[in-house]
């Protein structure tokens, strides 16, 4: 990316599926332990290396296990780690800090979810290993987790010790979370296992682990000199093995891994026991694993065709998103930096209902349902929250944990002994976090039709989100209006504002839904709808509140220009050039500091934009596309895109998409699909950006397919960009799935090509302006060449009537002018010749026949046929549609259906090519692709604008016209689990 | 320790040096692993088991060794754990959590400095084994740790693998500090080493161990079956042997272990590997060991008989801060909690100086100067400290680390997800730590005369922070003196006040000294005064503004009542009743919550008090005995000396006893000196109360021996504890060893007691009463029995006087009169029988003559001879001294003198049992010990106050008389290095 300064050489090739790491640098050591993390949404585990390394990372983080932390109040603790396997020749340990590293290649394979790596090692004492490791955290079965790794001496036969721990010493950034409570071992079936609970929530842990030795192609064949031994240290059992490894002679190791908590059962460490007992062969394990990823992928998966690294990156941002999402844990959610890292300490923000759902909404609707209810189950943390701030109902934390208790801290501390700490407000005023759960609950029901949840679960939070918010509002009786002060809206950057545009309206928004919601209930499920207004205190009174709140909320909109003010004053502040401030590596908040970012119109992320985004969907207010323009001409110049927040790019590639601005947003979409990847923000070591993924996904779906969701379902009206040949993907919708398949026109595709002749061809416009003016002269109305401009792609009958203006005229002496005019027109034109074919006209015809093309004319002029003979290329002509072809001219698409019906083409193989304005908006409606001729200022409407066809080619055509790719949809039925 | 709830059963048994548990309570876990902490100075590790204990807190604390944590910025880095010795019999692991524990007992040896424990174990399968650990940090050699263990197999022969592992897993209270390097095996001389470092701090540590089995008996003769195995672990190195145990056939098991950090030398992990190659055997290592303590102990040692508890717990206090301190390194100094616990993370407080550093600077000098060297090291935090706050010279930080920066945590993070948090305003406003610093220094100078590191170092720390006190102050014009506002002083339950006695008065007082320092350095050392003046901008002007300081520092003292006001409107807060508040456990900021405490003349430790106590040792102002009884009488009841701070008791100890009041000050001794070992506030398991340790040697020296600084160097006037029969201690003074053995009063010493008349043996004064009455009836001069009550003591002429009042006689008058009113008398008393003896008497007299205590009568009247005659004891009488014997009446001491004479005997063999107050005074005066018979009203300045000698024997008055202990005191010859 050149938009970053945090450029540098990740050694990364990127295939259709699967990314390989070419060379170990230990500089990126923890920014790739989180882009190779696998899992399974029950847990994650980083890409740290078996043989450990010094500084290295590991964690694996469980879902849902949290536990007390200073300042941050909690955070999902580090479990043990399972990856060990210490291999040690004579009494030289595998480790790639000593020695040497020959050969090195790590590779993740989305598709079958595995992680690998080749290396081959010179120990100091100059003994070469080749080493295979392999490794999964199954998807078929979260509790089990399985790595082998393939031996081979090349150059030695020595006894190798290999040990298999599980090490209960572990930790968080240095912090430890774990109580040992007891470890074993049994010789029977030889494994070893570890009891421990965490420090203060007493979650208990149980983890088994067993170690088996293969001669290489045996399957469940100990190795005849392996024997399991127990090496019983304080939390870190290990089991033992010794085998003599002969030059040439490969041995597989295999460790097999079973964990549960008490979350999942009463005795975690026994049933961890048993279930390693039953467990199958790790090759069982991976072909039931392979094929759960293949299910997954069934849904899930984007293809894009033409661009590998975006092909690959979106697929990786999904991958990590799925291994983030709980199969069926409704009690959790996906925290900010999913289970792959420390960043956010497994906190839980709006990201989730904003960013991520989306994604899993329409592809794993299941998924995004337990994400809601995770906000159902923790509604009494929320009504705490409130509490705690005397407020009713439910006020929902700015980042959430296990109970929905507020875990934001309250302070950054300072590491510097006299440097202030920051406080962290966000927890007291980024309030918009409850509107935004409400949305993804609306936008989850709207798209998935799940009434029984919406009735149990949802309409519960959407509702007592709308108390609280009937309380937080207040009412400014000197404005009569309803106001909300002191909140931070989208946009960080700003701490402390008054009616926030994003906020206002989208608790405006939520009151409606909640309206809406409750009077749903009312109609379909009284006695929920009566048993809530019970809990709830929902009372007439209350509803009549709501809609005086909605109704005379105020929202910072000026209704003539269209512009929207971040909120109450932002357009007083001192206004910035961001550009002054490139090249920059920082945020623009560390550049300016707090006071000073927010004294200016700098924002960290969208805000206005990010309104208009979110009440795209459904073109809600204040939606609409002169708006968007307006705001996005103010807002995204201001916007810190690059340094601010990660939640930026794809939500700026989404607009400028629409806006179509396909390539700027192609830009934006870069930014988001490899800010992990190729650690763009420098910060990739903390983790996975969750909600950048997520955005994606919807920059993809939303920005270049252009799903629009209609009344009757998904619709798509794709922009892509240039180089992409394909998009595909599925949504799912109200019970079915809607497959996208989305080309670019190729020229397969296209079957001929109609021209407008006037302007197009040939001049005859002048010849049109001369018989013009002659008429005008003689009837002495005034007329000149700027009038004639106005005259452009009118029919006869249509231009009269414009040179007449307010002259009153008898319908005969129309039609006489008509044929006068025309007869001077007639007189004129036999005086056109072949030189007066437009440059390149000649040209581009004769590649059209000689390619198959069938080629139309189609042109209001009663006179086409003439003037084409005339002009000489009669020859070269399939079809001429003129005046007399059909009744409604241009800007009606019936000539151009006419054409495309006399060339034997659906409207979709056509393109047309035209001067005129009228011409380009007949041709649109008429859903063919055109190509207008002349200033972008008259024809910005056309798939492609060009001055002339001055050596303008066919593939030249097909490729300017190619982001505007066809869409080919299909419905299919589903069921919905 | 009936004060306090807490209480409990501690299973704790205690002798002269050492210290029995004889019960394992796991409830009692980590406090007991506080008490039986051992250590060296360089290093303290806590009582923790070498086999774990699940929830165990292991640590080893090794001065020095900070490293960074969020909120508190550092904390000593828990070490590496060098206790682990796993023994596993089958597949059974020895642990006490399971299977049955037979016996137990854990006892610590201070003399030795040696922590052992003997248990007798039955395996769940009911193998019963011996086990004897013992264990040492060597004071010989701080690098060096030792442990022995002896296993004895009881009822079964098997294999039994032991293991002795280096853990890099350890954390404080979760947060782990350190990262691994490497770790390694030598086979030659077997052992392992870890090789790690602290991650921020970046100190790297190197620790090796060796493991030896031995025959029992044999000494370096390795155990014929054992062989040494490496178990390579990563961070978590093991050595690991195997034994066959045989039944009653003993096997000894030593683990020898090395250890060094970069703050020592260059390659940490290499010297301790080498070093540990050198090592002799444990009992080599345990001889010099025990040597060096007993070298230590022959200076440090304070003996006290006839309170073996009190014995034990002055040396174990002493013992816990002698492993505290370093005895080389002057860049470390004593955290508040010494080595041996989490609690303050390791920070240095104002403890240091003014608790701890009294015992060190008077019986280790060499450490007190590193701990004062440590502050000289850390000026430049001091420095950065000031600046921060826009002040020159040097800030001192109220909790410091390593490099003097302010480490005090901004706030108390409260777990809570609603509460707020606490603002420690500590780091701002608890200034007087500067001048605790200064006081230190100055004493540390005034005890040894250590010229040249007071020139070096002492006096650059005492200026320059008196160039931080010229700018704290401020100017009030109004009032035109100077104050110093917003400020925490001694007593930390009112957080901004103005004016605070404590800080006023330390920061004049430290101003005084700086300018006579300076003044000595101009006349002693102009060369280092000129540098210090140049380095530190010290001009005239400068030193002339501390001196206007110092004439007009506001300090809140009334001298007419004698009261000093803690602070300027202390006065007029809420007054408190602290009785009413019992019983209670918790403290009075816990019960009326910091705002509440606040408000309230309700004090967390001594604040004034302190102050008085500090200003005490060379009387300085405003100490006086008035003073501190005034002061004494309205603070101490207010404050909270059971759980507010622990560094109270000890002080209030002294005060008490200064005042007289003995038994109130073991009473408070008491309370300081089983803080820990019985666990009085709960809270000993995060470590050992330093000052609380510190502050009860000087109870016991500066309280109960009474010692006073004099020019002429340390005199003691002990006020023992009455059952205490010896305290023996050694005081360190220019360059001397003092000695002072102080004893109670015992039967031997004393030879003979001098008994007054009247009123003691025989009721003549109600004879007197009848001649006077007699005579003043004649007279006409109104008289009465209450009148006669004055007249007690007085001899015949005062007595008449008396009665005489305003009538004026001549002198014949008198004469006459006196004679009269004696013939009266003689007339009376002739009627005097041996009934007329009081309640007792002759019991007694019978009882002293049989002892071989010798007998006088020293009374004023000149009639004695005859009364004791017609009382019948004349045969028990040694001497009779009357108003003939002496010129000067009582209360001049010449009757009493005389008397001793005719006995003779010293006066201090004295005993002399009165009935008045000038004869109470008079024997004072003489050097008597005297027994006041009568209401203490009346007598309360008598040694022992009886209501009369009924039923009182010899052993009565000793043992009465006791506490009043005589001092031997000897000045030594000593080198002070």
């Amino acid at each position: 990316m050149d938009a970053t300064a945090h450029l540098h050489l990740s050694h990364l090739i990127y295939s259709d599926w699967t990314l390989i790491e070419s060379e170990f640098n230990p500089t990126q050591l923890h920014y790739k332990e989180t882009v190779f993390t696998i899992g399974n949404g029950y847990l994650g585990t980083r890409g740290s290396f078996e043989e450990g390394y010094p500084g290295a990372r590991n964690s694996t983080l469980i879902a849902g296990v949290y536990d007390a932390v200073p300042v941050v109040y909690t955070e999902l603790a580090n479990c043990p780690d399972w990856l060990g396997l210490i291999i040690t020749i004579d009494e030289e340990r595998f480790r790639l800090d000593q020695g040497e590293i020959l050969s090195y290649e790590r590779s993740l394979d989305l598709y079958q979810g595995l992680l690998s790596r080749q290396v081959c090692w010179r120990s100091p004492s100059g003994k070469i290993l080749e080493l295979d490791f392999e490794r999964l955290a199954s998807l078929a079965d979260p509790h089990v987790l399985a790595l082998r790794c393939r031996l081979t001496a090349i150059n030695f036969d020595a006894p190798v010790t290999i040990q298999a721990p599980l090490s209960g010493y572990i930790d968080n950034q240095g912090y430890s979370h774990w109580q040992w409570i007891d470890q074993g071992y049994s010789s029977d079936n030889p494994h070893i296992w570890l009891h421990l609970r965490t420090r203060a929530s007493a979650i208990e842990l149980g983890m088994a682990c067993s170690l088996n030795v293969l001669e290489w192609g045996a399957e469940r064949v100990p190795h005849q000199e392996s024997q399991s031994e127990y090496i019983n240290l304080l939390n870190y059992p290990a089991l033992q093995t010794r085998v003599n490894l002969i030059a040439g002679q490969p041995v597989t190791l295999e460790k097999r891994v079973t964990v549960y908590t008490s979350r999942d059962v009463a005795n975690p460490h026994e049933v961890a026991f048993s279930k390693l007992d039953e467990l199958p062969s790790y090759n069982e394990l991976k072909t039931a694993h392979k094929k759960a990823w293949a299910d997954v992928w069934t849904n899930s998966d984007i293809i894009i065709e033409g661009d590998i690294q975006a092909q690959f990156a979106v697929r990786y941002n999904l991958f990590q998103l799925l291994i983030s999402a709980s199969q069926d844990d409704d009690q959790v959610s996906i925290p900010a930096k999913t289970l792959s890292g420390f960043g956010y300490r497994g906190h839980v923000f709006w990201d989730t209902e904003i960013f991520i759902l989306p994604f899993l909404t329409f592809t794993q609707p299941t998924i995004a349902r337990n994400l809601l209810s995770y906000r159902y189950h923790t509604l009494n943390g929320a009504r705490r929250k409130a509490k705690s701030e005397n407020y009713k109902g439910a006020m929902f934390p700015w980042e959430s944990a296990d109970t929905g208790d507020e875990v934001t801290p309250r302070w950054a501390i300072s590491g510097n002994h006299y440097d202030p700490d920051t406080r962290i407000w966000c927890r007291d005023r980024e309030i918009h976090i409850s509107a935004d759960i409400a949305y993804g609950i609306w936008h989850y029901w709207q798209a998935t039709g799940d009434d029984q949840w919406m009735r149990d679960y949802g309409a519960e939070v959407i509702l007592d989100s709308a108390v609280f918010w009937g309380c937080r509002v207040e009412w400014n009786s000197r404005e009569e209006r309803y106001e909300i002060r002191h909140v931070i809206g989208a946009d960080e950057y700003h701490e402390q504002v008054d009616n926030n545009a994003f906020t206002n309206r989208m608790i405006q928004w939520h009151l409606e839904k909640a309206l809406t919601v409750y009077q749903w209930l009312q109609e379909n499920h009284p006695v929920r709808a009566d048993e809530l207004a019970v809990l709830l205190k929902l009372t007439r009174e209350r509803f009549a509140r709501w809609q005086d709140v909605i109704n005379n909320l105020y929202f910072p909109f000026d209704a003539t220009t269209g512009l929207i003010e971040q909120y109450q004053g932002f357009f007083e502040l001192e206004d910035i050039n961001l550009a002054a401030y490139e090249p920059r590596s920082l945020s623009m908040q560390v550049i300016l500091g707090i006071e000073g970012a927010n004294q200016r119109q700098v924002l960290k992320q969208p805000d206005v934009l990010m309104l208009l985004y979110l009440m795209r969907k459904r073109g809600e207010f204040p939606y609409n596309k002169t708006v968007l323009q307006t705001n996005w001409d103010y807002y995204a110049p201001r916007t810190d895109i690059t340094y601010g927040s990660s939640l930026g790019p794809a939500i700026h590639a989404i607009l400028a998409a629409d806006l179509g601005e396909t390539e700027l947003a192609y830009h934006y979409f870069r930014q988001a699909a490899l800010v992990d990847l190729e650690d763009l923000r420098g910060n990739a070591h903390e983790g996975i950006h969750g909600a950048c993924a997520g955005g994606l996904w919807q920059s993809v779906v939303f920005g270049f397919g252009g799903v629009q969701l209609t009344n009757s379902g998904p619709v798509a009206t794709p922009n892509l960009p240039s180089h992409w040949t394909r998009l595909k993907f599925k949504l799912h919708w109200q019970g079915q799935w809607h497959e996208f398949d989305l080309r670019p026109l190729s020229s397969e595709q296209i079957g001929g090509v109609i021209f407008d002749l006037d302007g197009v061809l040939t001049d005859t416009a002048e010849y049109h302006y001369r018989g013009w003016q002659k008429l005008a002269d003689e009837e002495g109305i005034p007329f000149d060449r700027q009038k004639n401009d106005l005259l452009r792609g009118l029919p006869r009958r249509e231009s009269l009537l414009a040179i007449l203006g307010d002259c009153t005229v008898t319908e005969d002496q129309l039609q006489e002018m008509m044929e006068r005019k025309n007869r001077y027109y007639v007189q004129l034109i036999e005086e056109i010749t072949p030189a007066d074919l437009l440059p390149g006209v000649n040209e581009l015809l004769e590649e059209l026949q000689q390619k198959e093309i069938k080629i139309a004319i189609a042109s209001a002029s009663k006179n086409a046929q003439t003037v084409i003979e005339r002009l000489g290329i009669g020859h070269l002509i399939d079809v001429i549609c003129d005046g007399y072809s059909v009744q409604r001219s241009k800007p009606a698409p019936d000539l151009f259906l006419y054409a495309a019906c006399q060339l034997d083409l659906t409207p979709d193989q056509c393109i047309v090519v035209e001067d005129a304005a009228s011409g380009i908006d007949a041709a649109s409606l008429a859903g063919m692709l055109t190509v207008g001729l002349g200033p972008v200022e008259r024809l910005g409407k056309a798939n492609l604008v060009l001055p002339n066809l001055e050596n303008v080619h066919w593939a030249d055509l097909i490729a300017g016209l190619s982001p505007k790719a066809k869409a080919n949809q299909w419905n299919l039925p589903v069921a919905i689990s």
